[in-house]
């Protein structure tokens, strides 16, 4: 493979100067750039990035911390990054570890404070934590992917708003007995967005004169986890709801499965809305707040972009808008249905 | 923050010395090297990593190649390799694509090329293909993940075996009409598992004197992509299987979905079997074929250090197991089921 002394001997100048014109620092004539950038060309040379490094300060790779690497959301947001860093050139240097787990702190003292990169994309990272102050702390640019009220640019679908309008959804088919399910704002798996989601539910339904009537079953933001909260919850006919808000999608899939093994039909006798738009909420006919997480990768990218090689520091939020798609999981309530639930107002 | 002249310095050495001691390049007495260390953790110096990759031609960053970040299997090892990489103190450069893609070539043709690595973890990459020739032509250690026959150090199931296991489950059950749902041999999204998978199947129905009864029905190797299959393979009741071996647990999942909707008891009329043993397996009670794509991405991080590590290269291939797991998503033939289908032999 080529090296910068190969190049600059075909250019006919020295490697300092070879050296400068691939780098972009330094004066050098157009003339004698053009000679270098095309006798690198010709010899297939690709420079060494650790050099390139020390000469401009740059590595042309961002870092991407990120809670978790198997979930659909944060594989979404990973897949947007990725495809738009590749786009423009630069490398993904990838940290990703759970929230609380001694491999983060790892994480946080060591390889972050190596600072490999020339800015940050920070996913699902809680705003006004240590963590974030110790992001910012390295002195190059971030921009938060789902966290609305970061003190950073950030990109995000406003979680409160969607599943306000998700428990909206609900009371407007005249549900009353409406229970959110998902999340567990004691432990570490409830994240930042889903407290927001909760948060959302409880003030549309304090609004509609609900506050007493509302309930929030605690579980693992998962497909199984949300399966099994639904088979305690639905699995006594008195107290059963006639509506649920999942947190995320997984979840309200997790109940409309749990509904279906318990006989008790969606949306007959059973409204399900989720948030996401996941991959599966066409096939189980799910009514849901669009966001589409790929495109929230590629934004945050943008956004990241425009801060490292504009050299412009514009305090954007980008909100993304949450869209309500009704398929057919929800339905105007089922008196017959409504009428054996003990807890309605 | 604090610089290698700081520590220098706070060291009474000169910058050259504590850059050697820290980088462990060069000569320098235990004594000096024990004072440099001392001094650099007393300021919590971290070296910048361009110099230290100049001096010792490493970089501490793994590579990892990878087909897409969506998937749970992809997920799954990406998990692993990023665990066991922050446990050993080297960076992650993530390098995703989706095979035949534009950004895929770019891919290799400039971000590999620039070889800002020291090694890569390869993850369902086609053996004898260009693309691993050029991986191993940038003369670093390559393992794969995924890809059993491949031409490096590799970690995966035996997935021809997988099938075969699966199908000889059905069989031993007295099913003789047994579809293999997922999968396209004639398209890019027929990954090479998949395509051993399908072969491993064929040789059971083969040896099992079914060869003719061997059916193959194309889908995306996707939750929706075997609900959908399933539909047009179970909607008519003379050509219906009595048993399904899904290409991977989601695929076996939607066709489980695709039988509850139409009325199919699952395992009464349709028995199913996938492979993976996915998060979602023990949710629909499915017979699989265990793997464990997380320990497979930490033993291929193992495999790769060791070879960086300890200079020594042993031609391994770790074939993890692939463990049948009995739920009850099968059971023995229904002969009133059976009667009705036709092609029986």
């Amino acid at each position: 493979m080529a090296g910068i002394a190969d190049v600059a001997h075909a250019a006919g100048v020295s490697k300092a100067t070879a050296s400068r014109a691939l780098t972009g620092s330094g004066y050098v004539s157009d003339a004698t750039r053009e000679r270098v950038r095309a006798a690198a060309k010709d010899l297939g040379y690709v420079p060494t990035t650790s050099a390139v490094s020390l000469v401009t300060g740059r590595h042309r790779t961002v870092g991407v911390v990120i809670p978790a690497l198997d979930r659909w959301f944060f594989g979404q947001v990973l897949a947007g990054v990725q495809e738009a860093l590749l786009e423009r050139g630069y490398d993904l240097a990838l940290y990703g570890a759970p929230p609380e787990s001694d491999v983060r702190r790892e994480m946080f003292e060591h390889f972050l404070a190596r600072r490999r990169f020339d800015g940050i994309v920070a996913v699902g990272i809680e705003p006004s934590t240590s963590e974030l102050e110790r992001l910012l702390a390295f002195g190059k640019p971030v921009v938060s992917v789902g966290g609305f009220e970061a003190a950073t640019h950030a990109v995000s679908i406003d979680d409160h708003a969607a599943a306000r309008i998700a428990t909206e959804h609900l009371l407007g088919l005249g549900h009353r007995s409406i229970a959110f399910v998902g999340g567990d704002p004691d432990r570490t798996w409830m994240s930042f967005g889903d407290g927001r989601r909760l948060a959302g539910y409880l003030a549309a339904m304090d609004d509609a004169g609900l506050a007493d009537a509302a309930r929030h079953v605690r579980c693992e933001a998962t497909m199984p986890g949300g399966y099994r909260a639904a088979v305690d919850l639905l699995g006594d006919r008195l107290t059963r709801p006639t509506a649920i808000v999942g947190v995320c999608d997984e979840v309200a899939v997790g109940t409309i499965i749990a509904a279906r093994r318990l006989g008790i039909r969606v949306p007959e006798h059973l409204s399900v809305v989720g948030i996401d738009d996941h991959e599966y909420a066409e096939m189980f006919s799910l009514t849901t707040l669009q966001q589409r997480p790929h495109q929230q990768g590629r934004a945050a990218v943008d956004l990241l972009l425009a801060q490292l090689e504009e050299a412009t520091t514009p305090a954007v939020r980008v909100a993304e808008p949450a869209r309500l798609i009704v398929r057919s999981s929800t339905a105007a309530v089922d008196d017959d249905a409504s009428a054996i639930v003990g807890n309605l107002p």
